[in-house]
């Protein structure tokens, strides 16, 4: 059997745990699994592009374990009342295709990303690193702010979006975190004088909204939101003021910002720092840029933490979406009217049981 | 929200609607979909290889749907109790993302693949056919015997497998189908005299199923098993034997029976044959080959049929397997005890809403 988490049995999940705790404690299996990166099968995502947005399935496994996540990425879904990102994924067995988890995503992946930038931020930025500047307010911007407070102890955040019921919408969400919220009137204002800035903007097109200017020694940068072909945020001379840093550098020279660079400008992979055969930050006057696109390491790190969470609090229900037959060579079995498939037994007209309450 | 078909919905469909009549059906979506060709943006499936068997995604896309299953191929589950293919699948709105159907596929592979075999013969078989040949009595035998009856009028077909209980098995569930049932003792027992020889063996190896020798005039092999680097069927020698015919070329050149044979091995792709851009069956003593491997675009084809059959026969379940929220910025607001997404109002207890009873 499968088990099912759909995006209430998530949110109740982290509710449970506790968004902050489940930030920093999936960093910690993001941590060990990129430490493990050799024992990982990798490779580029598979992206369908469209006008209005890209489709994609992001795959990985080790020897124990097969994950994906599919996820969509369409800014004008907005115009629709429905989400700009979406997702869900699933993890499997390798040695039997097994699948053992499906779960939705849209939540995860923002807990991920998060998870992500704050376990680079953790090594790269520097030690006394107090405020954080956020550009773009959207979907992920809470998460990105909580994570930053649980594993760095961030106590101040500088908000900026050209869409102010979107920074009005993060002042209401963070009023109860103890976190000091101040708004900006512009990119500038906001990142003046932060220690850390976080860009996370869902335009797909070549924005700019990082300029060399604004950007001050000693800052880290968490570069989120330029994560597909022909949708960057940082001006490309930005790159070049400091160390430039990524999950999978196949992937990021298409996806992340340094597309806008070419193919020999030098990068170093997250892996290398965490596993320290790198060197983080070297100087606190450094600066340091985290070319964040999202890679299918932190995806197959999240399906596992949320399925051992998931298992620990006996959360979810459990599906048939592949059968369990007495006979597996006579799968026309399940389409005789006498022989049926062996499923546990569930209520009349209940297609999904319900583990617990 | 998103259609769910479980292991029983969807084996309810297809004995509501009969298992011949579902093949013939879903070969005509096939068909049409190839024809299409051009509009499908199409790559070779992503595979992860571990020392049992190997887990696929196999992604396609038109303009307005995205469709992708999950499956795997582990020979060595048999000996687990547990089917050697398992699958599932989604079906998306390329415009949004948004998840439209999540289906089990491991019913739905068995029948597109039969569905894609009988497409395929009713152009390149003899059209006098009536005898074939079954090598290989596992999961997915009664599937394409059915269709082959369904779709070219086949009235007689000649089992063989090395496991006497899968021959057995077999017989037992063609019993009320109308068709003669022969079982051989030998490959070439079987072979011999048939108009169509269908080989669908599960081991992971070179195999040589067929050798020239048992190849007669007029004959059309339709080889399925060999479908993964080095998992082959057919003794290369009986590729030279008349002309063969590919699902996606670059995808069969690295998994099909053509691994054996140099990359200027000609080939003719299914599309081309469907549309009438290529000949098929030219005349009565030609061999045809249709080196079958499993594409994508069967089963895009497989999940809109059975999303179209389920949506009139109202079938299935809903699930929130992506949010749907009052405000998209605001994903944080499934996190927060008061704020709650907007879902359809479900029983308590009860994380899936059945459609229909």
């Amino acid at each position: 059997m499968t088990r099912f988490l759909d995006v209430s049995a998530v949110s109740q999940l982290l509710r449970t745990v506790g968004i902050e705790k489940a930030i920093a404690d999936m960093a910690k299996y993001i941590a060990s699994d990129y430490k493990r990166w050799d024992e990982f099968e990798k490779v580029s995502r598979v992206a369908h592009h469209s006008e209005l947005g890209v489709i994609e399935l992001m795959p990985t496994s080790d020897k124990k374990l097969f994950a994906f996540k599919y996820v969509n990425g369409h800014p004008k879904n907005i115009e629709r009342n429905l989400s700009t990102v979406l997702a869900c994924g699933l993890l499997a067995e390798m040695d039997t295709g097994m699948p053992v988890l499906l779960s939705e995503m849209t939540l995860l992946t923002a807990v991920r990303t998060a998870a992500t930038s704050a376990a680079v931020a953790k090594i790269l930025a520097r030690k006394d690193s107090k405020v954080m500047a956020v550009i773009g307010n959207g979907a992920q911007s809470e998460f990105q702010i909580l994570g930053f407070k649980a594993v760095l102890g961030i106590e101040e955040v500088r908000l900026y979006d050209i869409d102010p019921k979107a920074m009005a919408k993060l002042v209401r969400n963070l009023a109860h975190t103890g976190l000091r919220v101040v708004t900006a009137a512009s990119v500038r204002e906001a990142v003046k004088g932060a220690d850390i800035v976080t860009t996370i903007t869902a335009d797909k097109a070549k924005a700019v909204i990082l300029t060399p200017d604004m950007i001050e020694a000693g800052m880290h940068i968490n570069a989120v939101g330029g994560d597909c072909p022909g949708k960057t945020e940082l001006h490309r001379d930005v790159l070049k003021m400091g160390r430039v840093f990524v999950e999978y550098e196949p992937q990021t020279r298409i996806e992340g910002d340094i597309q806008q660079m070419p193919a020999s400008f030098s990068v170093t992979e997250l892996w290398e720092v965490l596993s320290g055969y790198a060197s983080a930050r070297e100087n606190e006057g450094d600066v340091t840029i985290f070319d964040s696109v999202g890679f299918a390491l932190a995806d197959f790190s999240a399906l596992r933490y949320i399925n051992d969470t998931a298992a620990r609090l006996n959360a979810g229900t459990t599906i048939n979406i592949v059968p369990l037959l007495e006979n597996p060579k006579d799968l026309y079995s399940l389409l005789s009217p006498v022989a049926l498939p062996l499923m546990p037994k569930v209520k009349e007209g209940v297609a999904v049981q319900r583990i617990s309450a």
